[in-house]
């Protein structure tokens, strides 16, 4: 299972009608965002445990719900890493994923 | 889920008979294309939610549908993430996942 | 489903039964090289479909076929990305994924 | 299956009742954390072996069980990769994934 | 299907007896180690292919066995990729994925 945040429901009109009245929410993974199904009635900011693979099919509710993703689980208390900037005197990197490159000097 | 923007139709005359007569779209996933089986109608630039793993069958049609990406809503409204760059001075990089090292000066 | 560019054919003469006598394809994905078993009929230097999860077993001719990746359908036309170079006069990165990055100059 | 390393006890009293009374650990994965269903009694530090996919389910204990990752063994003796720095005057780099880039001299 | 390494087999005393006796063997995959089950009978050193997904169950031996990552092959003859480095005169990068920053001459 992987650990992400909630940031907000995704609205989605047209869609197929398997998914029925369950709420979508979109996620923070890492430096990505997805799409989850809730099953737990969680709220934007909530840290949450995410089940995936077939798993994510039954923790929705049956085993032909069409999920890929499925929120089962918030989290009582989460500390996310702290960025990897390690020295104080130096700016923080934007993201971890993008390494920083100091200008040479002359 | 992942959430992709829809490029173009793809064309393939030669590919196994179990695809039926159901729509196969080019999509973008961040920084690489993928092919997803169309079960919504999306035209090109749509921004839609994709389901994987085994549930993409269902989501296709039938559990024994050959489909491992299966495109199951549009998106209303999607502001996908801005370019990395933060100072407007700076030229934006091209991608994301390609850090820009600028050459050094002397 | 992802696109791939076919190799050559795999040799493996010491491999598990369920095989039975469909061909394995070295496929390109990317910067990585895997191995599809080929339900179409593909050559080298085609470019291809190929489809994973638990769907490449259906694919591949049966519920039971030990595949995780099948080539599914051969695409008439693809122009893959250009390589990201965007100055027509600094040298090509060898790879997408290995930021080429000039030494300083003085 | 993956070999990760032990870190702590998940708690999360919000939680779909599938989960039953199964204890749920937060493992390091490189350098991500994931949850996954313990069904071996490991302690924090063990090195201990994953399964993902479906197999998750019955590793867990049964077909229906929601699981995505499930420890299914601790390792004996592990000894893990050493950090990537090679020069042993050098600073080490704080991240493998994090190439380090040395200001220019002039 | 992944193209792997086998680098030796794995020692694991307490774990699920789903496992019955088959072999573990650790397996290199690019830069990751990961563990599959043996169904071929491969040694240190032999270059295999790797199923995984539901598939990998299947091709351990039946359709609950918990594997998510089978040897089902062992390559006649292969050649890995080459180091990306591109000039004989230059030190090769310790790994593929750790772009070599040269430092700026002056």
């Amino acid at each position: 299972m992987i650990i992400v945040k909630v940031i907000k429901p995704l609205v989605s009109t047209n869609r197929i009608p398997d998914f029925e009245h369950k709420h979508l929410q979109v996620v923070q993974d890492g430096s990505s965002k997805k799409v989850a199904v809730d099953a737990v009635g969680a709220k934007p900011g909530d840290w949450v445990i995410c089940v995936g693979s077939s798993a994510a099919r039954e923790a929705a509710g049956s085993k032909s719900y069409p999920s890929d993703l499925t929120i089962v689980g918030i989290i009582d208390h989460w500390e996310p890493d702290p960025p990897k900037a390690s020295s104080s005197s130096a700016p923080a990197p934007v993201s971890a994923s993008a390494p920083a490159t100091p200008p040479a000097k002359s």
